[in-house]
């Protein structure tokens, strides 16, 4: 649970907030206020340019509306589900496993049949914990998440919410792969709202019934593509692979992306690729690396066609647990990085009507022998009538399969279920020799899947800091300026000078049209002014007063940076080049070097 | 209808196409491929830098599925419907009101009641467009066009998908007038989903199940609060009034912002101030100014509560219509500018249990008279024992609305429909003087609402070019630097030359590291490159050759600009800073007048 001072912050300072309040809220849904629209698009952008832009990746958008048969193939529809079980006395649905594992020591009871759930429901005389009746004879039964809802008028399709933009990718395949003229390696990314229908969302917008997910679906020939891990061998990262997570005092292992492959820690040197990338971009936006770690799947929680998956994990307590020690802290996943095999194309090549693999040319032609046969019809017809087609194809089947079959006088096949035997000759079979220039293979795919909101609550988390300036106790977001929802803010000191007040409104129309976001607030003392962005995280602060206006010089206002709230007096026409280049990443120190230090505390003024 | 050759184009080259075709596509879904989803970002970004950014709005982001309470405040649930009727033959569903327009010279059918749309199918005979089989006879009904779902499990709520973005910005007006600080005026954005459950899809991006909306509610005091409409007076406009649509040889209205909303031709000064940001908008990202123009609502389009409506409209066909002749071309509705008076936010004060209205201080404090009574509830209580307290609330009702009453020497009210008289001593009636600082009012919205797709749709319609270059025909998207989706295109002239392709890569890496979308292509003749390139409507096209690696001087590559397709010689070091100037809006020309022109026609190579 992200501490309640990040949770209150968040609410009165416009970053997040429970959807619907006026209609008494919407559990499981959050609306994004202006300063976290603002965060999360930051986000968001600056996922884009390292997962997209810089991998040479292409992004695509899909519906969030899909049809039914999308669903059957990936498995959602058989297997997306959660244990429900209803109180018969107050109506109140529930995790079933959950409450079973509150009540004992079972870690992992989603993987229990659904009739020892109820057992263990009985046995251990859970109640319900919104009104105390006991939920023992209730049934539990499987919930598929998936939003459901109508496409079209009366008998039209039944159309789902996606559980993930996953499949927006994999279903367009066929033509993607055009799109990269048939070549693997090739990446295609999506940022896109994704739905799950949980039956007891809670934990803010830890678990939402709508969130954003940035999913990266990386194509490959298992082969022979490897990724560059040159590129992110050096990258130090915190490790809890599977095996010390089940030891008993296990800890982590601290080393780096080129180790962690070569040592088979981490099996699959695509995925190692992807940590590493990883780990560098949560640096860059501001997660604190003392509080983010990578923990492997165990076993259980594998899908059955994953052959390695690691989370990326953020701890987000209020309080300083030692985080350097497993166990200690509070740790949610904000991104998976799956090995998912051919298992996505393969299920929808084998549920649709096209074709979703890539011709791969030899290095040089291949010659094989290949087996055929010629059913000689007008012996087949009057034989089988109506079968005689069906026949034809098992004998085809067969001199592809066994062609050894065909040196005996006479072959059986077996057609609806019955043993047929002809004659081989017959069949006209014959060997021929083929050249083949290539083949169809079925790309494997590598998903490095990131939640947005999840990353915008451990910025949150990561970023809240309490200390004292002026001697007064202040809050502030240590945001990076990079994902910081505004740039600057502008602050006429007073409101009575004409003046002052122009020179102010110019400068924030100023910076706005040079692309910055900008806030402009004359509310209030300076020092309220200054507070109410440091709780915003805005990196710089824009004073205009009577001081900067006065002299012969050219007029200058104060710059005040967040987190040291040192200030230093800027000319008016060098304010917007400085402060971009601060924005981009310029060092503050060095730009205060150039210009006058303000000892004057304005912020008691 | 947008031209065949720009769907054509727009799905092999991956801007967009129809969803799930794989498993026989899904009407009314469009996914976006890399192109497209390049291009409608930038639209975005582009939209939000105009009507976010530099208006100094707040942007927020709220959920796409609401609860149905929304909707029955809102009124989506009543009305907001399509009329269906469904052929019996083949099950085929068709919208009642177009069949009947299409059959008769009625133009606006979906104002009639059912009853009489059923009549007009039977009487002309109308039949299934599907199938051919009658109609007549058939139900008509009201569809409602909102997706339906549930949240959470069993017992849960219905909800619904929003049909516009905008019911998300309504429903936390009382929070986000709390980030304004309760000063109108103040406007909040959006940009998101919306969907409606269309009956019978059609026409490409102009008609979808899913769409994204970008919306401005502009929450004014309309009283007092005035746009800055000094700031496009000037702007010159294509109006085309109700009256000159209504009229026999209507035509169109050239003029200016200040002149249109002066002559009261546009009503309200806020929907001025909008048309005229957003002509300038379009323009500056590319819409064609003669195929562009604002569409005032006839009478009978109007939503009740709505005082003046204008659409912005573009024309798509693929032909060259005469433009400037109202009833020439195909014209699509692209946004939509509303008053929308006080019904929004009233409406939900109506139906929730939060308030709806701001604090609206006065210049000076007033004071007033107020009628108020303080009912001995000792004589009461014995009186009207479980009723007391109801006859106390009837008698401060009736203070309230007519203190005269209490002049009399006994008072009458009703309470639970029995009229109940107490001597007027018994309620303690007095008139106090009362000092009031303001009052609570109802911001009235002003709406501005941008279809994203639809404008992507018209940036595609009015980029498309056919021209001729070396003598070959070739076809170039003339699309704004600001919203191409690819910024500039990096080629080795050969494959084969280690150095040539490590500093194309190079290139490509560095312009990407400095945030440009740099695609690299390798494959194929030059001039087939540059014309995959111009298709898609890239500016630049950077070609890495052996001359420019020869000689003593710096490394150079060619610069080809897209329209012109004129080349220059440009030193590899000052290349990121010269395209950087030349997106951002430099002059080509002038640039190229600074180096070496290409004289070889690389094109032919």
């Amino acid at each position: 649970m992200a501490s309640e001072e990040v949770i209150e912050l968040a609410k009165r300072r416009g970053f997040y907030f429970g959807s619907n309040g006026a209609y008494g809220g919407t559990a499981g849904f959050y609306t994004f206020g202006p300063q976290g629209s603002a965060l999360k698009r930051n986000v968001e952008d600056a996922w884009r340019d390292r997962f997209t832009v810089r991998e040479g990746n292409q992004e695509i958008q899909a519906p969030a509306v899909m049809p039914e048969p999308v669903f059957e193939a990936s498995g959602h529809l058989d297997t997306f589900a959660d244990m429900l079980v209803e109180c018969g006395e107050c109506g109140e649905s529930h995790r079933a496993d959950h409450l079973v594992e509150d009540a004992s020591s079972i870690e992992d009871a989603e993987a229990l049949p659904i009739s020892e759930v109820e057992m263990l429901i009985r046995d251990h005389d859970i109640v319900c914990p919104a009104c105390g009746s006991p939920l023992a004879g209730e049934d539990v039964e499987e919930f598929n998440l998936m939003f459901k809802t109508n496409i079209g008028p009366g008998s039209g399709q039944t159309g789902y919410l996606r559980p993930e933009t996953a499949q927006g990718i994999f279903v367009e395949f066929p033509r993607l792969k055009e799109y990269a003229r048939g070549q693997l390696p090739f990446g295609v990314t999506q940022i896109g709202p994704a739905y799950r229908n949980e039956i007891a969302p809670r934990g803010g917008l830890r678990r939402l019934r709508e969130f954003t997910q940035a999913e990266l679906e990386q194509f490959i020939d298992p082969e022979e593509d490897e990724p560059d891990l040159a590129a992110v061998e050096d990258v130090e990262v915190l490790l809890y692979p599977a095996e010390e997570q089940e030891a008993e005092n296990g800890s982590y292992v601290e080393t780096t992306i080129g180790e962690a492959v070569e040592e088979g820690i981490v099996g699959s040197a695509w995925i190692g690729y992807y940590l590493g990338l990883a780990q560098e971009w949560y640096e860059r936006i501001g997660v604190d690396v003392d509080r983010f770690r990578f923990r492997q799947h165990l076993p259980g929680e594998l899908a059955h066609y994953s052959a390695d998956c690691w989370d990326a994990e953020s701890e987000v307590s209020g309080d300083n647990p030692d985080t350097a020690t497993p166990g200690e802290g509070d740790w949610i996943e904000i991104a998976g990085f799956s090995y998912r095999s051919d298992y996505d194309l393969s299920k929808h090549a084998e549920y649709s009507d096209d074709r979703f693999t890539v011709f791969k040319e030899y290095d040089e032609p291949k010659t094989v022998e290949r087996a055929t046969v010629d059913p000689d019809m007008a012996t087949l017809g009057p034989k089988f009538g109506g079968d005689a087609a069906a026949v034809a194809d098992a004998l085809e089947t067969l001199a592809e399969r066994d062609p050894d079959a065909f040196e005996a006088d006479a072959v059986s096949v077996e057609v609806d279920g019955e043993t047929v035997t002809v004659d081989t000759d017959v069949a006209n079979f014959s060997v021929e020799e083929v050249t083949e220039n290539g083949e169809h293979i079925t790309p494997h795919v590598v998903e490095p899947s990131f939640g947005v909101g999840r990353t915008v609550q451990t910025l949150l988390a990561h970023g809240y800091t309490e200390d004292v300036v002026s001697g007064e106790a202040r809050t502030y977001l240590d945001l990076d300026p990079e994902v910081a929802p505004t740039d600057a803010a502008v602050f006429p000191l007073v409101t009575n000078d004409d003046d002052l007040v122009a020179l102010a409104e110019d400068i924030a129309d100023d910076l706005r049209s040079r692309g910055l976001t900008v806030a402009y607030d004359d509310s209030g003392s300076i020092g309220r002014r200054y507070r109410r962005q440091d709780e915003v995280g805005t990196p710089f602060c824009l004073t205009v007063d009577k001081t900067g206006l006065e002299g012969d010089g050219p007029d200058t206002v104060t710059v005040r940076e967040r987190d040291s709230a040192a200030q230093v007096r800027v000319p008016v026409d060098e304010l917007a080049d400085e402060l971009t280049a601060l924005l981009a990443g310029g060092d503050f120190a060095a730009f205060a070097d150039q210009y006058e230090t303000v000892e004057t505390d304005l912020e008691t003024q």
